[in-house]
């Protein structure tokens, strides 16, 4: 048996998934935990600005277009910049 | 001055970004954190199977294609599944 450490998950965190969508702007965080031995499922928990941490299907597009825009609002923002910005 | 709550980030948590490609094997989790008033950055902090965490640049396509595949990841084992497995 593997010695269970703080980080080395152990089973699946997930029992649920949340399906009402959730604004950007309610959003501190999104955790991607991917499938292993201790879960044979993706697992996404969004951390609220509430403090609540919520499950995400990771199959839904409006997951992967969040995670999308969380990723991509970065460089829109700093369009302007000399391209050499790199 | 807000209180300062356990998940109310004050500051940005990434001092420097990690230019080495991480082998998927390697992940336990990737955390994205949106830019927001305590940091003009978006950041992504990777958790390694070591326990470490490493901050990674949300700028390179390496570490855009690493989310991707952790997400997708999950669809192609289970392409086989009848189509209303939805």
């Amino acid at each position: 048996m593997p010695p269970i450490s703080r980080d080395y998950n152990t089973h699946c965190r997930c029992l649920q998934v949340e399906s009402r969508i959730i604004p950007p702007d309610n959003l501190r965080s999104i955790k991607l935990i991917p499938e292993g031995p201790h879960c044979t499922e993706t697992e996404v928990i969004a951390g609220l600005a509430s403090g609540e941490k919520v499950c995400l299907n990771p199959r839904s597009s409006w997951v992967k277009k969040l995670i999308h825009f969380v990723l991509e609002k970065q460089l829109n923002q700093q369009g302007a910049l000399p391209k050499n910005q790199a």
